[in-house]
């Protein structure tokens, strides 16, 4: 259980209180495991669920038209960022952030942690 | 047509030969004005079409879970990189970058260009 903790812990912990979620999903949209802040009037989990269902969708496209596997996901709406990144055939790493927190840091910490995320999960 | 052209132009411009298209396109997906480069195998004006079509989705479950009005799509795949801003309840502003090419620029250019062409198409 440890092995998905860390990695989690790591993301909201590395993003200085601009984390709101972190959230390891089924591509079904099952969570797995996920640690979840207190984010005002967002339903934060259900929105989660909801934009990784059409991950599906961008995923066949993107392969039908050429452009190869999908790699990350990124929403940003008014008050959540959203980045979505597949761990491996079966799991995704979600995070969810407040519009003002570090972007580029969201997306480098789903980058080394889904490595670790797909080891743990195999 | 120069007030769409030159936005146009000043993100393939600033992309160092990074970008693939730059198009303004209706939420319906039909294309309003485009700059085209070569991108090979990848079908990036069918990418497009198809990424817009889900950004209705996206922007209705943002609205239904509290995140508010949808500022930004992106999606990375293995050979592509696109990023989808909405100019106006009407149009996008669309483009395509080499998986290579700086994000982070990218971003920048749809964001101070799409005021721009809101202007130009109002």
């Amino acid at each position: 259980v440890n092995d998905l903790r860390e990695p989690l812990e790591s993301i909201i912990g590395g993003l200085d209180g601009g984390a709101l979620a972190a959230t390891i999903m089924g591509r079904d949209g099952l969570p797995v495991d996920a640690i979840e802040m207190d984010s005002g009037d967002v339903d934060v989990a259900a929105l989660l669920v909801e934009f990784s269902s059409l991950l599906g969708q961008v995923q066949k496209s993107a392969q039908m038209f050429a452009a190869g596997g999908l790699e990350e996901l990124a929403i940003r709406s008014e008050h959540l960022t959203t980045i979505i990144r597949p761990i491996n055939a079966e799991y995704l790493l979600c995070l969810a952030m407040r519009p003002t927190a570090n972007f580029g840091k969201g997306r480098y910490l789903l980058r080394v942690n889904a490595p670790k995320l797909a080891t743990a999960l195999a």
